[in-house]
């Protein structure tokens, strides 16, 4: 393995995004390959929310509204609309994904009164499914649940019939949380457009990490998170995308305080936003939106087009261990292998996954470095391959720690016992 | 004037919660009045945010939800229920008040299917009747605005006879944000249930200033924001509090991520959280979540009971200063003289209250301390008592500016333009 590690050392000093890893604050004596539950703090991070805090709070106070905080969603939102190369105009930020896909899902119901169904699919975020479910309950039409057989990888066909048959209202997840399985968006979307079918798009699990262009793909509808591959930090506000010619028909689904044309006029008269800003609720919270300002900077210096490139060679670089090593070991690569097919983490699975978690969390060996990846029930291992900040040596380590705790059977040194969040 | 600052001081020295000013970072040369806005920064905030950002998130990432962050919402939803006196099992914290009301009123109607109407009158924060607005067009229910003639001082009887007429769901703002009006909170809710009318209040002008106790009072519902009198920072999330006998009868309104019993298994199937945790939306927002660990402690310290007495006292203070000076000044008090009847600020309406707030902002004089009061229009000046921090000192200067303002015309020197936040 030794020829491996310089290898990867070599990537990384040729590796043109390596900077960005400078940008960030990583967790001391630990490898964090769990981008894709939790993104990681921006240094600039720490001044920026001291600076909310302590000037803007602390001592602005209320003057902090008018001076800053009232452009503040707009301002994150403009950032995040470049990130998926859409206008600016389109993009909403706040809230979180849960309540966002059900005003979103509200509002698209409330102008088109023709739809008769929702469906998600089995490959989808369950908490998007009890939204689509409870929606589907206050609008008494159907939903569907497409169940492939199997929750790893889609079977197109299948999908595509069911778009025939239903021409509803679709929500998709861009990659899947499971196997790493990327939707063909440009098709699909394609395809719902061709058979009257409005399709949501939920990128939590691609968005910073993987090239997206609403634009291009002619994509109508979206959702998002910030806190993964965004770097926005625990609970940071998630997004709604809608095209502006669909803006247009769709009204307010809540009618929260912000999404009043001119909300500071306290009038008893609802006069909605005639912006994206009508998704709004009552005050945004701040200092959870604060922290995008500067982590959203660093994705769109580093480019997603370059982001998805570096994430397709991190995962090249560990296939070539898998194929020569971990495959014999009981692994089983749950993720595609075709790069325009997949997010960016790895997928294996492992009957042993959850023991193993833990001896890379907490190996036997204390003087052995702690490495942080995703368990997922049953039995599978998650490991983010985070773009701006993943090293191929990091990618080389935890495959040669992999390695050592199946052949030492260190695993067997752990029990089984889970606690709440994994 | 002076003998008056004199006693204003001694007032102050003798206030057994003047310690809790020291408790806060107020801003640097200038006295803050606006406290039912945006309550103040709290000292320890600062190394608290901190801590959850470069210790937490910086450092333990994911680790945190499970050592921390999941606990969080729990944590903060006992402190309210300890400054509402509920039982810490009937308060939820997270989401805006807009979508809280959205929630509850939706849960509500979905458990009480006979429910035909949604009533909130003209002293409510019009944003609640809003949100009522397209509940009651949700459900295909009626919807009543109670206008009283004025917008200051409810009319009682009518108010009743509207209970009896209509016995639908009732929504009222406990303290009245333009007026300061307070309603007689167990009057009316014991009036209400002997009526077959479910009443929510909205706690966001009171708590943390009056001293409410929900379960004296015996009331079923109620919402409210932590910004204000709570000091949570800009946006911090607002709460739910639903009576435990009630909360069986509920289901989850929207079915978000968090409301699941168990969010962390990823299961397809939906099975709703037995808890007040079934209000909850997707992941929430931690950081504007954690400001309130520190903030909330400091009003529980102080007690709500003694906050109001202090509270009381300030007014007192000042309409000694009103009935002498003001007055005759062409001031209106639009507050009741009964402290039971009043929530912790003044409203005063002048012809020129937004060049006369213009004035307390930046005097001509720039030796002068600058005063920070709410504006609403048209012409009414808020002035927040905010018993935590404002001194009796401070109720003397600012009487002392207006005065002066109004005696040497200093208004005339400002002109009317206005901006975005008031």
């Amino acid at each position: 393995m030794n020829i491996l590690r310089e290898i990867a050392k070599d990537l990384d000093s040729k590796d043109k995004l390596h900077k960005y890893r400078n940008k960030f604050i990583l967790p001391k004596d630990q490898i964090y390959l769990d981008g894709n539950s939790l993104g990681v703090l921006a240094k600039g991070v720490v001044d920026n929310i001291n600076h909310t805090i302590k000037e803007e709070w602390g001592n602005n106070l209320i003057s902090s509204w008018n001076k800053s905080w009232i452009k503040l969603p707009r301002l994150i939102s403009k950032k995040i609309a470049s990130i998926i190369k859409s206008y600016e105009t389109e993009v909403y930020v706040g809230s979180s994904t849960s309540i966002n896909l059900f005003k979103l899902l509200k509002s698209i119901l409330e102008a088109n009164s023709f739809i008769k169904n929702i469906t998600t699919d089995n490959l989808n975020f369950p908490s998007d499914k009890y939204i689509c479910e409870v929606i589907a309950k206050d609008f008494n039409i159907d939903f569907n649940f497409l169940d492939y057989g199997n929750d790893l990888i889609p079977d197109i066909e299948k999908l595509k019939e069911n778009i025939l048959k239903e021409k509803g209202i679709l929500v998709l997840s861009h990659v899947s949380f499971k196997s790493s399985y990327r939707y063909p968006i440009e098709e699909i979307t394609k395809f719902c457009k061709d058979n009257n079918t409005i399709l949501i798009w939920d990128l939590s699990h691609s968005v910073g990490a993987i090239d997206i262009d609403m634009r291009s793909n002619g994509v109508d509808y979206a959702i998002g998170c910030t806190y993964k591959y965004l770097n926005g930090g625990p609970g940071s506000p998630a997004f709604i995308y809608v095209r502006e010619c669909e803006l247009k028909k769709l009204k307010s689904p809540i009618k929260g305080w912000f999404s009043h044309n001119k909300p500071f006029e306290y009038s008893n008269e609802y006069i909605e936003s005639n912006t994206i800003e009508k998704f709004s609720n009552g005050t945004p919270h701040i200092l959870s939106l604060s922290t995008l300002k500067t982590s959203l900077d660093i994705t769109l210096e580093a480019t997603t087009e370059k982001l998805s490139i570096k994430s397709a060679n991190l995962f090249d670089f560990f296939i070539t261990i898998y194929n020569d090593d971990l495959k014999k070991l009981g692994f089983k690569l749950l993720s595609p292998l075709d790069k325009n097919k997949r997010g960016s983490h790895i997928s294996l699975s492992h009957k042993e996954a959850w023991r193993i978690s833990k001896c890379l969390l907490e190996p036997i060996d204390s003087r052995l470095m702690s490495i942080i990846v995703d368990f997922r029930p049953k039995n599978i291992i998650r490991i983010a391959l985070t773009p701006l900040y993943t090293t191929f040596e990091d990618v080389y380590i935890i495959s040669e720690r992999i390695i050592s705790i199946i052949n030492d059977r260190e695993y067997n040194k752990k029990d089984n016992t889970m606690e709440g969040v994994t």
